[in-house]
């Protein structure tokens, strides 16, 4: 396939290692969760719909256009589009991931329309944070099978924010995207951490 | 032995695996859960009783015809009963899977008759739900050692379903199963996750 | 060294096998727990006092004799006297195993003389168990650093149970033992296994 | 680089081990924690900024002197000062380790200034405590970017205190150090061991 360019395999197979190391985190269950990265030509290495992350293989990742098209026949997972609308808003990412952990599913499901963080030193991990002693306010949006609707809210929302780290979809896990996969990974850790503390605060301050 | 034949074996080592597997993930502890795969004769592979899960040898794989008696007397797991009746009721599938988490054993004791499961996406896993604003139902049952009495109840409860993808014991993990073993694993990771997230649920909402 | 004879080396590779995997399972945090196997001639291998016993060494297991006197000039654990006195109360059990975990210590802080367990289908995995229709009751003893005092108490309770299993000690994890080092180690997955689910209940259920 | 001696590469390794482990045991998550060695010169060996934990490679380690400056031209983490202060007070330590875990995280913003440990068999892993029967005071210091401000508060706590094992920062993981590497984190481990138990305890007793 002609388009299976060097630095296809190349991104595809930094996909496979991320699934897996996100699965032995237990972030994938079943077939949940989906991984890309953009390529120099401006389209899109994205998992195959319904594989298990943990388990990928060459075959597992796939080739889209910058709108989310199939360009090699196979098909996409539904979120596609939600990965796409990032890659155009934020022209400097590299790689968007998508884990589904039970921490981020159960807050999710336990808070407003945004999550607020404060007071962690972690927080230093994401982006444009330099201290534990401020309010970093992740959106959480309802869950939607209709994914261009969907993709409207999320966009109406991430307009209004400034360089936003993240969002969480209500029931399903979270979005989180990097210049690197190694920043794409740090987020996922930091927010991951953050996440199980607020549950644990909340089991506690109730 | 003249019915090992190659397909025994490779299921066996399919279910070997899967013990692998449901070991690591914690969902097999001391010998409970067992392991079955449906062979194209109809007799059944299944894991021989009192066996630690996660350290199969092929050895303590055994056959069973499809009314769950021994073919190669060796004792097969009490439970053979509740696989050989699930065969038979789902003509189409090829393994069950019956894993013993502490998150199955506890929720089974809080909730009554029926497990309710709304609004998370990772339903979709589960065979013919394509949407996360449904309800899927699994039903609890008393544990019972006379397992003739329990495979009737759980028969009685699963005639009056659709398409049930599992089922819960009181105190005893949970039954599923599937076309094929990557099915079943599949709707095992499912059900683990939406298990743990129903108990964080009822913690954080009492 | 003459007393290290080849069934000494076995039974030493034996409880360093089982300290491996009970670290894996995070259950002799620091270098808590202890470990023992009796040899053939009656004296005892069990692991010299302050090692970790994820990182067990031959040089680690040291022989004592049946009353717990150092046979070999190492200093052997504070609490040998509890796994000589089990011996000798248990003719015919090859291993004794003292696991220090999360649950059994904060569950031995909240319960009272006795820890009621019933309902449970892993009961089962327990000598003498045949259905989770039953109590079995362990035993939770205060913790103690006055060891001859300590086993006096254990003993004089043991005395009066029927074949009991295992049993806790205060803020201090517990003891379980087996006609196998496989039994053993069954024996310690349940006793986990159905900590975690009591406590889980109880924070459900307050 | 002539100051890389053969020491520094030994200490530098027996860090990079030490990462490892404690990000398995998923205490330095994102690029949270820093770890560092003191050298037969009075020098010391230190995580550089930013990097992850679990995936240090030996130039993630650098030198700085006794007062916290580079002596390799890298950052060092923003927080070697509380480092260097350490080694120079406690004139015997070693290693000193900075884990980042969700329990020490969380129990810091639950406690006032001081977390107050009783009867807990392990704390007999910390040095100087020969029995449970006792009270170990770690001291909770407020979460500063002002590294000098903070390096100065803890200082004067720690001026107060008999042989301290360890501090928390609150919101910001824990503080522990030993006279060799397996010291340091056999510290760790009963401490983070502790912090999950009081976590559940306070679950329990509220």
């Amino acid at each position: 396939m002609q388009w299976k360019t060097s630095e296809f395999d190349e991104k595809a197979n930094a996909l496979i290692g991320a699934g897996r190391q996100l699965s032995a985190q237990g972030m994938v269950p079943a077939t949940s969760g989906n991984l890309s990265a953009r390529l120099s030509d401006g389209n899109i290495a994205i998992t195959v719909s319904g594989r298990h992350k943990g388990k990928l293989a060459p075959s597992d990742i796939m080739l889209v256009d910058p709108d989310g098209h199939s360009l090699d026949g196979q098909r996409p997972s539904a979120e596609t589009l939600l990965h796409t609308r990032l890659y155009r808003r934020f022209t400097e990412i590299q790689y968007v991931l998508h884990p589904h952990s039970v921490h981020a599913t159960v807050l999710s499901r336990l808070c407003g329309d945004w999550l607020s963080l404060q007071d962690y030193e972690i927080l230093k991990a994401l982006p444009d944070v330099h201290t534990h002693d401020c309010e970093v306010r992740l959106p959480v949006f309802e869950n939607d099978q209709n994914m261009e609707r969907l993709a409207e809210v999320v966009d109406a929302c991430l307009d209004r924010m400034e360089n936003p780290a993240g969002y969480l979809i209500r029931g399903h896990g979270f979005y989180t995207w990097g210049l690197s996969l190694e920043d794409a990974l740090r987020h996922v850790e930091a927010f991951e951490f953050l996440f199980e503390c607020e549950l644990k605060m909340r089991e506690l301050q109730r």
